[in-house]
């Protein structure tokens, strides 16, 4: 192994979320999530030396592994309980869509000035769009007011109990289905925001392959978690300029920070023009369209290809939701 | 059923190609050729008003279904011997692939103007690649009097009995995986070119399916395969002006028109900016990347999908290999 083990010392006992919360998550999503397909290239493989697993999120529901975690988090409340969020991006739509099949109203928090099309995809998963203003309110204290005004529950897209459980189905699920007799996954690469999939994908991880090192990866205009977990506490930046949208986090969570520090989460990061290359790449060799942050993860496994060479690889393609038109301007570059 | 069940008729005796056949090249492409995914997409259901079930042969080895057939074609010939094909696309790097993996030379005879990076996959497969002037030389010659001087066997990319057992795979396990007790797949829209997937889906589908309706679909400026199974005798036509590159075929094969008109396949054409509609909708709502080709089995259902509604309906999305470049000028077009 290139790395040590270190995700197969005994779990600590305090965690907010465990691999049992995992499996159970799993449980329930079966035929209300996709079993995403592992999508391989020996092309691929012969490029970086490796074994690539590629489990293809991008083929999720609504285009992303959000979705997991909003239908597993909304079926922890109450029926009927109406549910509010604050996002402009794949969350929003996880939450429209899992609040419309539980028959739940939901009202997304979205700014003002977000692309049309990502408003109009919420409501066409049947929610309510309330615009703020970036500059002037805040989003936290309009969702808060709006969930008092009406007896809703506030779902964050990271810090939450089940939603970590819920993301990290999708790691046990590549574990699954490319598990081989003798040879676990040596690595797995995972994007990395605010630390939902990660923190998921380290439980997934301990519950079903503890050897397998997981390696969390963040843009390089916005690696505060890596920070983080080098500073031992949460490290607070300004708003990353970076085109992985799904990554602009500014602080990593108060229940995703202790698990990746205690299941020992590596980071590392890559600058924009990685994620282009890799989407590229995506599209060229494997056919399939990966929105930037969706490249983090595989990005990160060719910086360090060389440290992986011969071994079996797994990384997590997180969605593929990006504008067309902004697609095609990047792959054709 | 809105079509009477024309497959469930008895096979006539005389074809050249049967269903045990195209049972046995498919297992011996287990493990040799991917078991690709079935993607779906509530979204597109709910817009084309049936349950639509999509072979994502785009994410096959080397792009496209025709790796099937080549696979399955030299597995029959005698080991060590070399093969010679000509083809500016799919076929030829199917060939490529195929000879590499069974340790045969192979030569693929292409015009001199194909772009460039056609010549370079199929090299990049191992190939040797001979070049001859489309205005001046006949590649059907060249490729025979290669063939004659190196003792090897020319590979057609349709008409060829084990091309077109190899080509039925993709429908067989598309069959195999949406198989539901009690609702077999109404329809399966195939695209077709010189009618090798044509056929060997019709060959499938009598095999495991009978009731289901087979539609082949071509595009409208090469809709020549219909016209001939109207005029009951192959018809020939000019090249075709169409972005379908892989169906600018002229003339369907003296073994697909027999197997085509006996298991009674239906006929469709749609316009190239009927696939280019598609190949948008695909990115967007499949995140997947389908060349203009492979985009006219679902075309072909979008054109009548009226008749469909509330239906299980396959479609094969038959390859992936289209230049970035073009693919992001259309899709942004």
């Amino acid at each position: 192994m290139p790395d040590s083990p270190r995700n197969a010392a005994p779990l600590p006992a305090e965690l907010p979320v465990t691999p049992a919360d995992v499996l159970a998550a799993a449980e329930y999503l079966k035929g209300r999530a996709h079993r995403t397909p592992v999508l391989t290239s020996s092309l691929l493989d012969a490029e970086l030396g490796c074994e690539v697993l590629l489990k293809a999120e991008n083929l999720q529901r609504m285009g992303a592994f959000k979705v997991r975690g909003a239908l597993w988090a909304l079926a922890g409340l109450p029926a009927g309980d109406p549910v509010v969020a604050y996002s402009s991006g794949n969350h929003a739509q996880a939450v429209a869509l899992a609040a419309r099949e539980q028959g739940r109203r939901a009202v997304i928090v979205m700014p003002a000035d977000a692309p049309r099309a990502k408003a109009e995809a919420t409501r066409g998963y049947g929610a309510e769009v309330v615009a703020y203003d970036r500059r002037t309110e805040s989003r936290e204290e309009i969702a808060q007011r709006l969930a008092d005004d009406l007896g809703a529950h506030v779902i964050p897209p990271f810090d939450h109990e089940r939603i970590i459980a819920g993301q990290g189905t999708a790691a046990l699920e590549l574990l699954e289905d490319t598990a081989r007799e003798g040879a676990p996954l040596d690595a797995l690469f995972v994007p990395c925001g605010g630390g939902g999939l990660l923190a998921g994908t380290l439980l997934a991880v301990a519950a079903l392959s503890p050897g397998t090192t997981v390696i969390g990866v963040e843009p390089a205009a916005g690696d505060d978690v890596g920070r983080s977990l080098a500073a031992g506490a949460p490290v607070t930046i300004d708003v990353p300029d970076t085109i992985a949208d799904g990554a602009q986090t500014r602080r990593v969570g108060d229940l995703t920070f202790p698990i990746l520090q205690a299941l020992g989460a590596r980071l590392e990061s890559v600058p924009d023009a990685a994620l282009v290359a890799t989407m590229r790449m995506l599209a060229v060799r494997l056919k399939t369209v990966v929105e930037p942050t969706g490249c983090l993860g595989l990005a990160g496994l060719s910086a360090e290809a060389g440290r992986w060479r011969g071994r079996r690889v797994g990384v997590i393609l997180s969605g593929g939701n990006v504008d067309l038109a902004a697609f095609a301007r990047l792959v054709a570059g």
